[in-house]
Formats: C-alpha cells, sequence, structure tokens
C-alpha cells in the first residue's frame, strides 16, 4: 500500500477526521490525504508546519529531560484538533479532526497506521 | 479550596500520576502537587519548563492558524505522558502520569479541575 492509501484509511476510519498526513520534521508534507481538504478557514498546512516545529523541539529536548523518545503529541484547540505520531527519526504522520471528533479512535487508529507506514519507508 | 488541595484531588485521582502542576506561560510553578515528586531521573521540572515554552508558542501561533484558542496538549514520551489544559490567559495546569497511567482519567479529572481551579484565581 502507498502513504496515500494508508492515510485514506486513517481518515475514512475516524469520525470527524479532517485529513492525515506524513510530514518531515522540516515541515514539508510527504503525502496527505485528502490532497485538498476542507478546512473551512482554519490554516491547516501553517498549523502542521508549526506542529512539526514544536515536535522538533519536544524530540530535541528528550535527552536532556530523560523523559525518553517523545511517541506522540496532541493540540486541541477550539477549532482543530490534531494528533501527531511519530514515525521514524525524520519523519511523523498527523492526524487532524473537527473539535468533536473522535479523539480515542483518532490516537487508536494513528498508533495502528505508525507501523505500516513505517514499514513504507 | 487551595490549588494545593485540588492538585492533591487531581493526582490521588489518576492512576500512575506523578505530580500536578499550576504554572504560569513562564515556566513559573504556583504549586505542586506533590511538592517534591518522585520522578526518578526523568528531569520533571524542567521538562514542564519546556512545555510551557511550547504551549506559549502554540497559543501564539493560534490567531494566525486561525484555530482558535488552545485549550489542551499532551506529550507522551517513554518514561513520561504529560498533559497541560489552559486555566486563564496566564495559567495552565499540567499533570504528569508514568508511561502506562491512565491518561483518559487524566484528561478527564483534569477537564473537571480547570473549573475549580479558575474559580481560585
Amino acid at each position: 500500500m502507498s502513504f496515500s492509501q494508508h492515510l485514506e484509511a486513517v481518515v475514512a476510519q475516524v469520525d470527524g477526521a479532517v485529513a492525515a498526513s506524513v510530514m518531515g520534521f522540516d515541515g514539508i508534507t510527504v503525502e496527505t490525504h485528502p490532497p485538498m481538504p476542507d478546512t473551512g478557514d482554519v490554516e491547516l498546512a501553517s498549523a502542521w508546519i508549526e506542529y512539526a516545529n514544536v515536535l522538533t523541539q519536544l524530540k530535541n529536548a528528550a535527552e536532556t529531560l530523560r523523559t525518553g523518545d517523545v511517541t506522540e503529541v496532541s493540540v486541541n484547540s477550539a477549532r482543530l484538533v490534531s494528533i501527531m505520531r511519530m514515525v521514524t527519526p525524520e519523519y511523523f504522520v498527523v492526524l487532524s479532526l473537527k473539535p468533536d471528533g473522535n479523539l480515542g479512535k483518532g490516537r487508536y487508529v494513528l498508533r495502528l497506521a505508525e507501523s505500516k507506514l513505517k514499514a513504507e519507508f
């Protein structure tokens, strides 16, 4: 399966899912599903870049803080909820939901997707 | 009830809870329970300062990104899981758990604590 098919499966399984993407920690997306998500006036692409930046910071700080590797970060805001999960040292997968979307299911589905995506790298 | 009593109630209700704190976005703690948490060699106080910094970034970016106000952020790492919830524009509450702690219960209890803490400011 391609990245795109895995991402499509993630989005299809989670109520309220807006879009999912495989991204580098540099904020550059490898693949997104759907390719042109309908996000109202939420600046989804820019939000993901900001989150990639935050993940990089947390990842870099983890050694000093002795917290062990960062595995997952979620950011809930009034109009968008995003879950990021590390896939490789260079890439992560992000799933964004509407605020009333199923966060628990999203976390679960993303955890399963992580190992499938890892196999594609 | 004091901050300390609210934090104590949070920690007592969540399996695997390590410590909870009311903090400013500048990274300075107002109150922590327990006052001297046993965190093994995890640098908890430094981790919270790093997270406060990340929260500030996300909070400041939210307007540009049109995501609405940030309400909650969680950071899962191999040896520590932390949930941060905004209380006022200047302060947030953080709960840290062992990695096998009850994250769902933690989120729930922190949401309830948020309104009680808000009333104390």
